[in-house]
């Protein structure tokens, strides 16, 4: 609903909303009501003001941008730009009805990521909020509710103990023999990813990563001054001839990559190639940071490095958020007790201590078996969920990059990604363009798909007509 | 209890407890039944094993350190030296009959304070378990419960909207006028520190701080490769000569300070000097980051350096560790916009949101007004133990360096406070020595005393009688 003073943008018009939008702000750029300098409300902001989703502004900015009209100041905001563009740039701030080059803002996508509607948003990172067992989360709060010891101490700066034990049984699961005293946890496995960063890298260092890979563990890593050395990941793994080259070049200091269920092509590193890169890892000696964050979403006898290289050179990265909840932000990584000494004393001065409450609550849910159970459960619907889109996607012609497994599928539509995002955005469905991915950022054909909310037949359908249209223009002379 | 196949300690031997333990490991080591390289138990553990405090562990730990035969690696670990000391050496790792200079590790003693027991530690840092509020955190945490929204979310990286508004209110009470849009929670105060140390500061630049002041931010900025520039504190708030001078010496880029009910002194700010402040930091073109985490033990009139600043140049920070509970790792920092997006950017990255459950759950305790009751009840409690332990003080002859105020007084003992707590802690009494509290680690006479947990008569005559001793071995010729 539009609120405030702003009069409604038309939904009926021949007119995208964002080209609406972006027009509207062009002119009061113009007519100087909107002055240099001056900041523009934030996406979320706009969105409220005008009614339209977060997704439209992000188009509206970026069309304002692409004009010269707007800046945006380290992906931090979007201001009016100091020296007035001439009439024309502005003028090519209205609607643009050719397609252009990187439409869509990585920071404000992420972002967008938050706020999305799970039922439009075949780009989703996680799995929607109804696959959840809210059951299994109420009754493990209720039970700590009434426990007063927990609920008034700061906790171990390692974690809750019974915790840490329930997490060494389920390393053991998977092959990886650690000692409570091995685990650290942690506000989600995003802030062991940071923890890691902060203690184990320096400004200037080089790291090899997973080439596609995790855009916030790219932006993470960037922000902290690490060179990225990105190795193409295959369906058995890392390509590790490329590896083995960039290493010998480069002598990157680590190595961080997800083996189970890579996100976002669903890969599983096998067991050969596990052991080649471990004895490559020996011979540069790299850090190994595994980030097993879809882990639960795979069967456990799938290959961890931790696993065979023993927590010697690896460390293990994992979390609850893809699972049992991301409202919780329990992670934890698992190390040598050399490195973790200081991982558990800079996790100290970040932040005293993670919260022993959703601690404590995870090792409930751990220890009745109960997340097991409820992740058997998840694994099967995401089989149905897999086959499924499986066939939607073949009606409409795509072909996968590989076969999906686990959340994830990696599909192959033939024109870039990134172009087909902002039509798909302006019809309502947020996508995941492959150049997200892309430690280059590197527009492509692929894009990530969603297993569990990309069942809707109409996305299929728009998927195709969007791709035939750009194929369309990109045919007409 | 001693555990496994350790002897158990004497504990009505002559020779205290720590001395007992250092003796036992440094027989040992001479006997190369522990080899050089070789890392000793953790404190916590090294307690369990042998039945004794954490305390004494790090004392006996000390003593063998300042014998030669083990080296702290980086405070991250105790381990055997390398180098074997000579027999005359390993032989002063027997107990210490003289005192020592610097007996306590930082580090460890930080560690300690979330082991304590709350009843043997004046040095304590926040109220102590009992103080707090069961029923309002079961019942806000209850409530949340079958909240499913909430359960099933990453929440916004901004932090939960509810809490944002009711954290507004809470700001405007203090004069501070910032809109829901201008507060960005974190994983308690420490963590709104670090995000503050990590986008508005770089690595050789110089900062401002409270001298003395909290040892946990000094460790932190000092990992940040940030310059200390202690500032004395006083009761009417910084010492401003000093201020203005190492300004213009060296160009600081930000102060550090904690305006109400400072830790560790008990001193506020006063409003004159407060407004002179503010002038200076226009002048030097200063950030200043107001930490307010003990704010809700202070009546609210008391003035905030960001009311009269409204946000321009200081940075708010609060947090609910010391009046609601530690346990729920909520805090918050309120800032203009501009500054705000760049440290919701650094939030998402370093991991991605915090809790919305817990948020929620303080939401309901602000919302309901049962907070603000809670407070009121505890800073009347507070008063009265105020006044229980300047009488105990008193009768045992102490001066304090100033009354003392809302959770801390600064006792001066007239001896080194540092020496003083090695056999108070061997006899069980955790205390907090002023050294720990200098940015430049200087021993002295004062040491900070918990109001709420200091007022068992046992530990003033404890305090006399370690004093007296100290007192009676430096006039010996």
């Amino acid at each position: 609903m539009p609120t405030g003073t702003h009069p409604p943008l038309q939904r009926d018009a021949s007119q995208p909303l964002a080209g609406q939008l972006a027009e509207r702000y062009a002119q009061r750029i113009r007519e100087r009501l909107l002055l240099p300098g001056a900041r523009l409300p934030s996406v979320r902001d706009c969105a409220r003001q005008h009614g339209v989703s977060p997704h439209t502004v992000v188009a509206a900015y970026d069309q304002l941008q692409a004009a010269g009209l707007l800046e945006a100041r380290r992906q931090r905001g979007f201001f009016v730009r100091e020296t007035r563009p001439t009439q024309a740039s502005a003028r090519s701030a209205q609607p643009a009805t050719q397609p252009r080059q990187a439409p869509v803002d990585a920071t404000a996508l992420i972002r967008g990521m938050f706020e999305a509607d799970a039922a439009r948003a075949p780009g989703l990172g996680t799995l929607p909020a109804d696959w959840l067992d809210p059951t299994l989360l109420q009754s493990a709060l209720r039970r700590l509710s009434s426990d007063e010891t927990v609920q008034v101490s700061y906790g171990d700066p390692s974690g809750d103990e019974r915790l840490r034990i329930a997490l060494a049984q389920r390393l053991a699961d998977l092959g990886i023999h650690a000692g409570p005293a091995q685990v650290l946890t942690t506000n989600g496995a995003t802030h062991a990813l940071d923890l890691l960063i902060r203690t184990q890298l320096q400004p200037g260092d080089a790291v090899l990563v997973d080439d596609p890979g995790w855009s916030v563990l790219f932006a993470r890593l960037t922000q902290a001054g690490i060179r990225l050395l990105p190795v193409p990941r295959g369906a058995q793994g890392p390509d590790l001839g490329v590896l083995a080259a960039l290493a010998a070049q480069h002598a990157p200091r680590a190595y961080l990559t997800v083996s189970v269920l890579h996100n976002p092509t669903g890969h599983s590193l096998d067991l050969a190639t596990a052991h080649r890169l471990l004895r490559l890892a020996d011979e540069h000696d790299l850090l190994i940071v595994e980030d097993d964050s879809y882990g639960f979403l795979a069967p456990e006898h799938l290959p961890r490095l931790a696993a065979l290289d023993g927590l010697r050179r690896v460390v293990y990265v994992g979390g609850f958020s893809k699972v049992l909840t991301p409202a919780w932000r329990v992670g934890y990584l698992a190390a040598a007790p050399e490195k973790l000494a200081v991982l558990t004393d800079t996790k100290l001065l970040d932040g005293l201590t993670s919260s022993p409450v959703l601690e404590r609550a995870v090792a409930l849910c751990l220890e009745q078996g109960r997340l097991r159970r409820h992740a058997q459960r998840l694994r099967e619907r995401l089989t149905h969920a897999r086959q499924r889109v499986a066939a939607l996607a073949a009606r409409q012609g795509f072909q996968w990059a590989a076969p999906p497994d686990g959340l994830f599928g990696w599909l192959d539509v033939g024109v870039d990604t990134e172009r087909l995002a902002q039509p798909l955005l302006d019809a309502g469905w947020l996508t995941a363009p492959g150049s997200l991915f892309s430690a280059t950022r590197c527009p492509g054909p692929l894009m990530r798909v969603n297993m569990a909310t990309s069942q809707d037949p109409a996305f299929w359908r728009q998927l195709r007509a969007c791709v035939d249209d750009i194929r369309g223009r990109s045919a007409t002379p």
